[in-house]
């Protein structure tokens, strides 16, 4: 017998593209089934939970909600907050399950990454410490794509191909003029290297990048300034990516060393991260025309150029997040599975939260060229099914009409 | 009679969306129109004649060039190279008409700003001394719209899109956790703020961005922050978007007060731009998450996101100039009337080149906020038209599909 009560999603961590789109999911599957009685989202992640700030969702505009599927960043708020274990303060727990209680919450929709998933696990257990009847359910969400036991992220696919997108453009803005150039772009993964590695997909265009590092590879700044000397006899035009999270063989993180080129007359100007340094030793030792560009976080919210592949499926792990929950599944995270890639079709199915929850999918090296610059064909293979597919983005006005939510507040009972 | 005998095209400048649109404009009617038989791409603009690097287009595949309607960059590659006076440097001017009359060439259009409409005036001027038969018309190109005697210039549209697009999916991506947050954007425009003006379009979307400062009012940073402040006050996430070239009171550049925040291990350490200036401010005075975002190339790059109105005018211009010239117009360059704003319609008209080289257009200051911190609804009503009408670009493999030129080179007879 599926339990009968009410639901609450929230969503966690960083935004993405598509983390809409699987809180879509969640609402449209949720109003299916008819156990789930009231829908509600946490403002602000698990800190909704803990300070009883709920919407109550059922009072959205259906239409307006449609929109979520192509709106980028977290509609219902996010938050960066970590539970302690239960074992050691159990005040938010009874805080939370007070909340659950007055408001008879029997589904809980967590949408995040790995610390999430650890939320969601101890949630679950505290649960079961105390014997209250709730399924909890984690769904996927990082453009880091690091999450394990899952074949990839919802959200990645959409940051893969704004970035892949982003250099074609950069690149070709770059050779316009008949001087040399270095253009070094950083992106987002402090110690996943897949968002960098997607940008190769832009090297059909015209060629560029010319060279990738990831975090999974110890940086050189010798070995990197003999690379980039290379390239720079046959062609003074030269595109670099970099993630933010380089580090040096002994792990010190190579944007760490901004203070080098930038002394801060406060104390704690931040100067910039791996591509500002680079930027400096190249313009020092190799080039004078150099210029860094961080995407930021339009790497992670530029819904106007998202992956359809990924919309899609970052809508149907929502879906299957009720499914699964509505007929018994607790303690899961719905994962992906590549079920094939030519054509490319994927599925989901459960992986227990606590296999996810704090463990790193790193890119392998395996997949990295020998001389750690670049990336293999098996990475490109992987990633490409991921950015296929246009999406039709609404637009009024000339720009993106993305949803604006009523966001009714939940009557308060306890806090 | 129309002259009879060859064209050339360059393009100069900084790059734009939509310039190869008015470069396959030139194309297409070119090959409509019997008198011109030849159709050469200068490489590299100016330098391609100097040099005599020209491209035959009549050889490209006609598939392929339709595809620079929506290919970002120059296809045929800039310069930022300017002639002399002849009255004092006949050197450039010798080289060119040698290549002029060597291959024929009876046409020029120069895709450009206004330096290029001071290239091409002066190039028409000295025909006139030699007795060189050429018709000479310039093609305006560029995203600051700052040309004089054209109601706006093609390539600031898809600019203007891409900003505020960007800037609502930053401030969505700002406002997502609970911490205040101060998030200052930095886009292109050294003397006309049209670019940061566009911003306000975006606050339609959530309301951001909250302030806008643009290089036609003086810049003071106390007042700047008595702005900031009192918004801060309200709410703790403020969306500013600033212009790269706001000066003080004095005229001197806010972005040149970097110095103070980092200083350069080297000496001649490039830290950003006015936006890095102020997040230093902030962060010492107001509030210490604050971040800095420069667009940089990809506001003028950024081909995806393109305005469907700035694609057909830039088509519009290319075409128009070949008939005017065929027409027996020379010393011109192709402007664009505003005919109607609702619903928006446009057509073109001849200016005389030395009317907009060397002058440039401003926001007007009554379109400015009497605080010197905003944009009035007359600067919307004219930016809005601008952005409207999304275009179908190609994708393959889930990425833009940009044009690729074979650039097959004319044999020199000159050089």
């Amino acid at each position: 017998m599926p339990k009968e009560g009410n639901c609450v999603v929230a969503q966690s961590g960083g935004p993405t593209a598509v983390i809409n789109a699987s809180l879509l999911g969640v609402i449209e599957e949720a109003m299916k089934q008819h156990p789930i009685r009231a829908i509600y989202g946490a403002k602000n992640g698990i800190i909704g939970l803990i300070d009883e700030e709920l919407y109550d969702l059922r009072m959205e505009d259906p239409e307006e909600l449609k929109l979520l599927k192509t709106t980028p960043s977290s509609a219902l708020g996010s938050c960066r907050y970590q539970l302690k274990p239960f074992e050691h303060d159990e005040k938010d727990y009874i805080k939370i399950f007070n909340v659950f209680e007055a408001h008879n919450i029997r589904y809980f929709f967590y949408i995040g990454g790995n610390d999430s998933m650890d939320t969601a696990d101890k949630l679950t257990r505290y649960a079961q410490k105390i014997g209250y009847d709730i399924c909890i359910i984690g769904i996927p969400k990082t453009i880091d794509n690091d999450l394990v036991m899952t074949d990839h992220c919802p959200g990645f696919g959409s940051a893969a191909k704004y970035i892949a997108t982003s250099v074609m453009e950069i690149a070709r803005d770059a050779v316009v003029y008949p001087t040399n150039i270095v253009t070094i772009i950083e992106v987002m993964g402090r110690n996943a290297g897949w968002l960098a590695a997607a940008s190769a997909l832009a090297s059909k265009d015209i060629g560029a990048p010319d060279l990738i590092y990831l975090p999974e590879v110890p940086f050189s700044i010798e070995k990197f300034l003999d690379d980039v000397r290379n390239i720079h006899k046959k062609t003074g035009k030269i595109t670099i990516v970099v993630s933010e999270g380089i580090k040096d063989r002994e792990g010190k993180y190579i944007a760490d060393m901004s203070h080098k080129f930038g002394i801060d007359a406060f104390g704690h100007v931040q100067l910039g991260g791996a591509a500002f340094v680079l930027e400096n030793i190249i313009r020092e030792e190799v080039e004078k025309r150099v210029k860094s560009i961080q995407f930021n976080v339009l790497q992670r919210s530029a819904a106007h150029i998202m992956s359809k592949t990924d919309v899609e499926e970052a809508y149907m792990v929502g879906r299957m997040a009720v499914r699964y929950a509505v007929e018994g599944a607790c303690g899961y995270m719905v994962a992906i599975k590549r079920d094939s890639d030519n054509p490319y079709s994927s599925s989901t199915e459960l992986v227990e939260l606590n296999k996810v929850a704090n463990a790193e999918k790193l890119v392998p090296l395996a997949w990295i060229s020998h001389d750690g610059n670049y990336v293999k064909e098996d990475a490109l293979n992987y990633i490409q099914p991921l950015i296929e597919g246009e999406v039709e983005v609404k637009y009024e006005k000339g720009l993106p009409r993305y949803a604006k939510l009523r966001k009714i507040m939940v009557p308060k009972k306890v806090v």
